[in-house]
């Protein structure tokens, strides 16, 4: 018999929760953020002391969760999807170059959920926020008639450094902070009906971009200092091309990306082979890896690109804005084509 | 056909939002919060600037929605819906003596919901945030296999006066913003399969509390004003019983409510006797009346009062904060039992 609602926030949520949250203030630039009221409080809400000045950052994601095909499949455990609720919304805040000062989130679970399911939800939520360095405090507990799962985080950012989806500038570079397609790939051969490609260790790797959202603060943070060289910056939830039409649309400008450029994982590389399917088409298409996309100046590029290598963060330079409108994919052969792939949602 | 997720949001949501949330900052003394991005600008996530001392509250609610018995019953619309999403919302900021900075919301659609339908569910969150003086700044719009409605709210207040559910003081009196039992009235009547209880007046009157949710920012910031004298205070969104039992466990005091200053509405007392209901039951039971129940030093009650009648905004004396432990109901005869009615949850 499972705990009542009480017995579950008294005997799981807030143990689980219960991390360093209000010892440790988010210093910024000029202003601390320091937690007052956290789940341990189970009040109307949660509390920061803001002082200084700060630009705040805000944004809510529901998630398919336990309706993801790779978690009908078996793939992905609770534990995972309370994970991927935390690295998803957070993603957001990281996007935007902030850095985060916590996560509320909505855990409704059917009546018939035992605890030990339940508290690996929480567990998978802890430490995705624990990935980042924050924390989740505060939320919504209670039943539905199946797990439904969203969350709304909240960062900070030194006033007026905060990475917009506007203001590419043409001569910009376009640069990617990971391997785009993994996520896509582990999608694709789960879904492909083969057992075999789901044994090889490259879907296991694949894998790893649904099982552990890393959201990409530590690229978002050094932004931050550069920003006002920094035009345009979105995650990558809704695909490597999605991003790129989406900073075309918003700057009203065209790119131009070079396929040589584009980091290719070897896992992505193996799977394609094994579906049979095109590379590129996976690496740009829809894919949730969350790595970030953005532009900068030229002259910059060098001493950002230093300045992520000294904290082991690695980019790549992937394309360039251009003054004539459209996109346009260059081919290692130097023939051009249409970019590649269909973002999520088209 | 209905429009696509693009299509939606370009045609739908950001007109539906578009309100004049970037016109006038929000002023509190010594501070100013001024909303930078919102939903109009789709970016990753909504943005404010915050200048000065400030204590941030933010809280998140799930609602069931399209499952309450009520919209199942056709007494509520989808834009009662909306509007209940913002307004159990944004009541947990009043409950902390904030004001509100805005929403953001989750809104979930099943495929086939027609384009007008989905409107309406947005309408209702922007005239329910409206009424609260504040707006929809974000949110996640996308599909699922039933409309599926969260959000989140956040809200400030002068540092030092938010408004927590600890600290009732023994001495303090007990005060209540408004009638309850009315949500709860409506709830019964509606599911008592008797037509003719729901054709009456008192009907109507009472499913207002579920149509057009009215958190009490008014009384929430004239208490703040007096956060030193104010104790515990929360709303009642679990029943005013519900809410009393936490006061009396969160400050480990004993709380002593008079039958004969309890308000009770006309229309509860014509639908108890219609379902042949106990009367205080009802008032004080599972009924989410979205009032506040605070406690206050009796020296300054008059005072306090008297800054809320300025406002035509009404509140009662109805118990004490006890040094005994336990909660006493003082019958109208003078007789004492326990309190009547049964908290949500329990």
């Amino acid at each position: 018999m499972p705990l009542s609602e009480p017995e579950k926030i008294e005997k799981i949520v807030v143990p689980t929760f219960a991390a360093a949250s209000r010892s440790a203030p988010l210093l910024l630039q000029g202003v601390s953020i320091t937690t007052v009221l956290d789940s341990s409080d189970q009040d109307d809400c949660a509390m920061f002391q803001v002082a200084g000045q700060v630009d705040l950052v805000w944004g809510t994601d529901y998630i398919r969760g336990p309706k993801f095909s790779l978690f009908e499949l078996g793939h992905l455990s609770l534990y995972d999807i309370g994970w991927y609720l935390a690295g998803a919304n957070l993603s957001d805040i990281a996007a935007m170059g902030a850095a985060p000062i916590g996560l509320v989130s909505v855990v409704r679970y059917p009546k018939n959920m035992d605890d030990e399911s339940f508290k690996l939800v929480l567990e998978g939520i802890r430490d995705g926020c624990s990935y980042c360095g924050t924390n989740n405090v505060g939320g919504d507990i209670g039943s539905a008639e199946r797990l439904i799962l969203s969350a709304s985080a909240l960062g900070a950012v030194e006033r007026g450094c905060a990475l917009t989806r506007t203001g590419a500038k043409v001569g910009q570079l376009l640069v990617l902070t990971g391997h785009t397609g993994l996520a896509g790939a582990a999608m694709k051969a789960a879904t492909s009906g083969r057992a075999a490609v789901t044994d090889t260790e490259a879907f296991r790797l694949s894998l790893k971009k649904w099982k552990h959202v890393e959201p990409r603060f530590g690229h978002a943070r050094v932004l931050a200092r550069y920003a006002r060289h920094v035009g345009a910056c979105l995650d990558t939830s809704d695909g490597l091309v999605g991003a790129i039409e989406e900073i075309a649309k918003r700057s009203r400008v065209g790119i131009s990306v070079q396929e040589s450029m584009v980091p290719v994982h070897p896992a992505v590389t193996e799977l394609a082979e094994f579906l049979d399917s095109d590379v590129s088409t996976i690496v740009f298409g829809d894919s949730v890896d969350f790595e970030l996309l953005f532009t900068v100046d030229e002259e910059v590029v060098g001493e950002v690109t230093t300045a992520l290598q000294e904290k082991e963060l690695e980019c790549f330079v992937i394309g360039r804005i251009e003054h004539d409108s459209g996109l346009r994919f260059i081919r290692t052969d130097g023939s051009t084509s249409a970019m590649p792939g269909v973002a999520w949602r088209h």
